[in-house]
């Protein structure tokens, strides 16, 4: 277990973080302005997303998250965690870097899965930069902790996939540079339980696909991205388009989830470290009671709580990417379960305790705060919620101790 | 201590009951689609409120905060409070009743130390429901949770007092409707540290008087209230409309804080019920592997942990209620000052546990309870965060033993 | 819902306070030492027990748990609870005024369900402070929070019953003037599942009753009442021993536990009481970093959350003491589960606060905590864990919208 | 970071494994039963402690502790530390391996800072496992979060030092075997701070030495090794005995905290682990409302969220061993603050859990969870309390920000 950051690791680090403080701290107001200025939340997307793009890519900044060698950096997870901890210190920086949710696990699983036409046609413009994809699983009408439940259907019909279905939580399919969906739905109700789905590319400008609406997260419609419900209709998709296989949805799901989590993760710890700086400047800045907040023993606690939960959080996901890259995704199951329930959780303290340090400031737009608040919490469900990570975890604890109970009976 | 409802409370809660079965609860919907629909957000209001609101002042549910008999329903605190906890369950009711904050302290604060002249202006439009107002006390750069350290001037000029300062936090202040604000300010920095306070009624459309932006509560605008950030730049004000006299600000917010504080935690209450309402239905028409989350351990664990919280809080909240009823505010101080640390938090755990057993849709528009979370989020501040009220409370906790101490040694 | 404490209360509550200053807080250490100067911590009671149950019962501060007015003190619980609670500041309290458990569930169930022969036999002597019982209910071998788990036989044969089975953690069994249990097992394992049990006097003195060992709650043993693990091995009983009648022991049972159940929460809320004093007073007496521990801002909060917790769980024991008394045992259940799963856990949050201020003496003998939290903590397993009562609320919460529910679908 | 680990490590906890399985986890019992069937707890040594320290140390795993190669195994901390959690397993084991608290830390301190002649008189026969000794540092009547306001003196008078003071808590001390205490006293009270305090040797057999109680944690006695009160009046010991030179009492205690203080964690973590494993053990083997305890959702979020605790509270810890072997015991000041506040509580929480899930056996001696709790709660306030350690960690992360603060203002 070598957590240690390699040269490698710490010169991209470098790198990003003066990039930060150079271009997108001080953007962040200028992203809200455009925004607030534009037409219409949706059918724009502010400039200086384009221009911090173009400037990131030109210092090689780009697709870092990617394993593959040629089209991304070629980092391993222990290499690229550290660098998704500081891009999660701000909600412009994933995109800008080109690394952001939830189109790094479509690039990730069309670079893994698909076939050369599928990279050309819909990878490459999203390694570039130049569109913009969704991912369609969720479902309003079933709990979507359980995967099974899924309603949507494909259906072969001559070359193409008929596809029926409404989806949502599709984040970034509200944004006009978004092409594409990959879709999850049944293909085979009689086949075993975890062979009944697969994956196909949907285009969002294809006949039957309704985008209904966005949905807000707590008050946050996170434009222009955002997240939309979307119905689809007998929409008819080219069989081309199926990827790897009719059946193969749950492994692929499996597969794609794995390095996302450690970036959500890490992105979380970020800006749960970007919480706890805020925390400790504003307290050394305000009086009340004729001393400092600074001075205050809770508020101090408050500090000393969020140092240890941050430091335990950071070290259970540089774990569980350390399992990932010398044992496989499959080791890390237990190890990324762990950090999926604890690294949302720890997030959500250590923002509270600043969001009360701030008084009512750290619930408005003045700060990161509430936001980061809001997105922290999403993801207490986001992939699974808690509870269905925790059976797990401890289905595995108890097996250690099963052999043992029938030995013993 | 008896806290059992009695028959006047019991039919006044049915009727409301069966007023917002009726007309609330089926227009919540109505209140939205009507204000995404306006051209602005902020200079119109929604016209279902103003039938609701005729339709509840023809049925006498309407100023039931109000002690006096005269304007109001001359109810109690222990008779308001459950009348307070039905209204809580919809964020458009206490509008509707016109019961809601700020203008009810606002209400009670005229009718307690106005002049006839003064209520004759500024509180009878409100009692009618035809104006609104709001408070400005909060600054944004200071402590508010010190009230000594306020920096806003009021200053005598001639016949007129000439206000300065900037304020935030002014709830309400962004409706069209909002005529005047109740301003805090110092009259004079030289007296001791709780006469230098004094409170004067502001016309909002006075010069000098700018309203520099709404605020947003976790992404929410609340709008078409809203809260503002105000200037006030040499803002003239007439000396009739001082209210109680120079340095008499302090004592008059101590005195319109007690039954707010009340009203507000009961408010939360009525939340959190609805949260565990929608939480008890959900899970037992949901299913996640093969069985209702209702039946999983874990949804009930939280379920029973709510009632549990639930009962508490109420409990605690009659009980501050009936002191405040017979032995007045001051006595009543710790009690109000345990329920300002109890309700909120109460609601926010009741609440959370809900967003987390309604999945994605918890923290979504589709559901009252992410709107809600944030709303008691922000009580956990306002009126002075937490650490404030627990400071109070342990102090007169401790001075129980301090004559004993003192003998000791 | 009326829980003010009338003037009976008031004046039991203030003689019972008197006595605890004069005669028993001075006498815990006495206690302690006469323990400890026996020769063996099992077969002598201290003889300061026998010396103030006389000046107790000479004062009237006698069997005051006992509804009956004969004779007990007539007191309905929402009188006696406050009473209780004074009780419960000192582990001598309860049994010098002749209100110790398990002896006054044993009483309550013999005076309510018991033949003439049986009361005069039985529960005189217990109610003249001259024999000790003990409820043996609890098996070893299996889970116990699920009372149909029971595996104890007693089987009629002839005029006599015979009785088998392991039990422990029999409170009181271990005193030298203990001379009996009640005993639950099963008369018929065909009858439908709470109709298999029945409950039946057994005489510690018979033969084929071996009392085992004491067992130890974190390291005390309780000396001299002790809990104890007791083997019954085809013990003879007469047949007029058997309480109410075959199969009516599960009824008992539920009868039973009612009212103890209030008294155990009454008496925690009195133990977590006497910690928060104690707690207020240790932190003005001691310094550290050149001030007194309390104006330490962390200790303060302990304080105030801890005043908030206990007034939230006196009222909640308090509504529960009231419900049992106006609408009966079966209609305050759930109420009564509630307060199970509540004050234990208060009394241990309250009391690990107090611990944590007095730093290494806290978890000493010198204090009462460490004893005190050991007590509560085994308050959360005894007479169910608070799983199963989580569940039982949970369930009543759900029902309230089954019918909606079906309604639906 | 590199946590592996290496094959030495490996090689060692193998061998500590199979010799606990083998000798050590069958022998809890027998020491319990020897120790009960002694005269006194207090003047004899069962007699399997001799008899398993033999072939502990027969087998090389013996002082394992000291990282000094000749009389120790010459273990990094990250090396150590896995062995320690393997001892933390079971009571016994640390001292059967010659690695028990307080020995360990008086033996390094000595080794370290001990002059040859106080080497082959004190270390030696510890190292031996001949003698046993202990530390004298609390005191009973000051807060000893506060190192500075120890009471104790330490006066020159010709060739001795005369000791006065009372200390507490001296762990050991009662034990027939201890031969003498390391003792913390002051020297010179005009000296600064932390210059006044020196420590010296002090033979437990001198004259005005009185080990007045052994004192009990909840109710263990921790016989035969117990806590002791001791009395130091006018006790007169040969100057050879001081360690270092007058005013470096503070700075040794610093230098000895340490490594303790990993010890003592990863301790807690190897009883943590045993508490879950017999709590995932037990949940299998036990049945409530026709299932096995299992089962029950809330018992696996139990397992889960233990787990997840016990994996960060490591990675902590071996992170703090991490920087204490390769930047030293100073830079790793904070880690080790971060490990002594998480520790405890982890362990604390996961015992708590298995507790419930035991019933009432878990609170008994059955187990080893109630004992084990007791333990790891007065490790939240040995070595000073929670409090103490985060204000350290506290202060450390708001100096990250106090140039920025003071540049800004």
């Amino acid at each position: 277990m070598d957590f240690s950051y390699n040269e490698k690791t710490k010169e991209y680090q470098a790198a990003i973080r003066s990039f930060m403080e150079e271009n997108i701290y001080p953007n962040e107001d200028t992203f809200v302005k455009q925004l607030n200025n534009q037409e219409s939340r949706w059918e724009e997307v502010p400039q200086i997303i384009e221009e911090l793009k173009k400037k990131a890519r030109s210092q090689g900044l780009w697709n870092l998250f990617l394993p593959d060698e040629e089209s991304g950096a070629g980092l391993t997870n222990v290499e690229y965690a550290p660098l998704c901890e500081e891009m999660g210190r701000s909600m412009l920086a994933p995109e800008v870097f080109n690394c952001n949710a939830p189109d790094t696990g479509n690039m990730e699983l069309l670079s893994m899965y698909g076939t050369a036409e599928q990279k050309k046609k819909w990878l490459d413009p999203l390694l570039a930069g130049e569109t913009r994809s969704c991912f369609a699983m969720t479902e309003p009408e079933v709990a979507s902790s359980d995967a099974t439940n899924i309603t949507a259907k494909i259906e072969k019909k001559g070359e193409n996939y008929i596809i029926n279905g409404t989806k949502w939580w599709s984040t970034g399919a509200m944004d006009p540079r978004c092409s594409f969906a990959i879709f999850m739905g049944k293909t085979d109700e009689e086949a075993p339980r975890h062979k009944q789905q697969s994956m196909i590319i949907v285009p969002l400008d294809g006949k039957g696909v309704t985008i209904k609406r966005p949905l807000s997260v707590f008050g946050y419609d996170h434009a222009p991205h955002g997240h939309a419900e979307i119905e689809f209709v007998d929409v008819q998709v080219p069989e081309e388009n199926l990827i790897l296989g009719e059946g193969r949805g749950f492994e692929i799901a499996q597969g794609r989830l794995g390095p996302g989590r450690i970036h959500h993760c890490m992105r979380l710890i970020g800006a749960a470290e970007r919480a706890l700086e805020d925390l400790c400047k504003r307290v050394q800045n305000r009086e009340a009671f004729h001393r400092p907040l600074a001075e205050q023993g809770v508020i101090r606690e408050w500090i000393a709580d969020s140092r240890v939960e941050l430091e335990q959080a950071r070290l259970l996901t540089l774990q569980a990417a350390y399992q990932m890259d010398t044992e496989g995704n499959k080791q890390a199951k237990a190890a990324i379960a762990m950090i999926k329930v604890t690294a949302p959780s720890m997030a959500l303290k250590v923002i509270d305790r600043a969001i009360q340090a701030h008084g009512a400031a750290g619930v408005s737009e003045d700060f990161t705060l509430a936001m980061n608040y809001a997105n922290a919490r999403t993801l207490r469900l986001a992939d699974g919620p808690d509870e269905v990570h925790k059976r797990q975890i401890a289905k595995m604890e108890l097996s250690k101790y099963e052999e043992d109970i029938h030995a013993r009976t």
